[in-house]
């Protein structure tokens, strides 16, 4: 988040820093709708008037909330796409990082959906290039596997919206402490995805 | 719809549901947000004043609208888990209906996601009521599959739950007219599901 991390006009680049990670666990706690800015001073420790020295209302959080949500889930995807093993391999890993990103951070999810259309356009444009980004990654590794016989599908792009979609999911129906942990929501997944509900003879 | 179809205070049933059918196809061409009241009045031939003695705002015709559009997905999949056939037959026939539905009807999914808040507690409760039995509904076709030795999966549950997200995040990237019609994402979520990605020997 260069963007956001960045001294503005005199204030604490750390103290905005704080802000947003506040922000996005009262987001995360409550929910976007419920948290006031007296919420976010209480949070913070900042009387409400200086608070708003930083933002006017919480939705300047909104853009830079959900760019570096956004970007945790592209940098993961880097790291685990460009790293060696086989396809099965880092397509576990990417889904279990995106399910174990989808539990921690799963508001920013529902908040995007919701108040997406509140942000400025080119603020959308840079949204949308950064789930491009993710999505086209997820089909890179897919498309990978199919090259190399390693797995195979009618229609690679397809297929890769399926587990997007099973992935993004999560925070409609996800509770923190529920019965299963993301890990192992992330292996049910993955087995269905890799196996299939047809058993093998 | 039996609710929304009754007479109320002497107004035209007919034109309640008349009301309802423009509202839909308005919100999923333009948008909830970018449906005004001025836009439901043109669409069905009535004056704005006239059609505020069928409702105040558009937000009541929210209840009505996400009731409606749960039933009709509850309603196609007692329908097809009911009917004969093997339980890989009536998956695919249930994410068959799923995936059309989606297609023709999605942006009330998104407009749930994003106003399910403003519903009264007693009306999100009878959303939550449908939309829980429908996901029971998967799930015990699943597991039936599971049992007669046509399916395996370590958990049903959190299968089920795959399947449903996949088929529900369809309107974040699903545009009419498209490169794949309906039926043919069926066909490739199935071949997902059914089969998965690892080739089999």
């Amino acid at each position: 988040m260069a963007d956001a991390g960045r001294p503005r006009n005199g204030r604490s680049p750390d103290r905005w820093q704080e802000i947003l990670e506040a922000a996005s666990a009262l987001f995360y706690a409550q929910g976007y709708h419920a948290t006031s800015m007296q919420d976010l001073a209480d949070a913070v420790g900042l009387q409400k008037g200086s608070l708003y020295h930083y933002l006017r209302s919480k939705e300047d959080l909104l853009f830079p909330l959900i760019q570096q949500t956004l970007q945790g889930y592209v940098d993961d995807l880097e790291a685990i796409a460009g790293a060696g093993g086989s396809a099965a391999e880092r397509l576990r890993r990417a889904v279990t990082a995106h399910v174990e990103r989808v539990a921690r951070f799963g508001d920013m999810m529902t908040v995007f959906i919701s108040e997406g259309r509140h942000l400025k356009p080119e603020e959308q444009e840079r949204v949308r290039a950064l789930a491009d980004r993710y999505r086209q990654m997820l089909e890179g590794l897919i498309r990978e596997g199919v090259e190399s016989g390693e797995f195979r599908t009618p229609d690679p792009a397809l297929a890769t919206l399926a587990i997007l979609g099973a992935c993004n999911w999560l925070p409609q129906w996800y509770r923190p402490g529920g019965r299963a942990a993301p890990a192992e929501i992330a292996g049910v997944f993955m087995d269905l995805f890799l196996k299939g509900l047809e058993p093998r003879s």
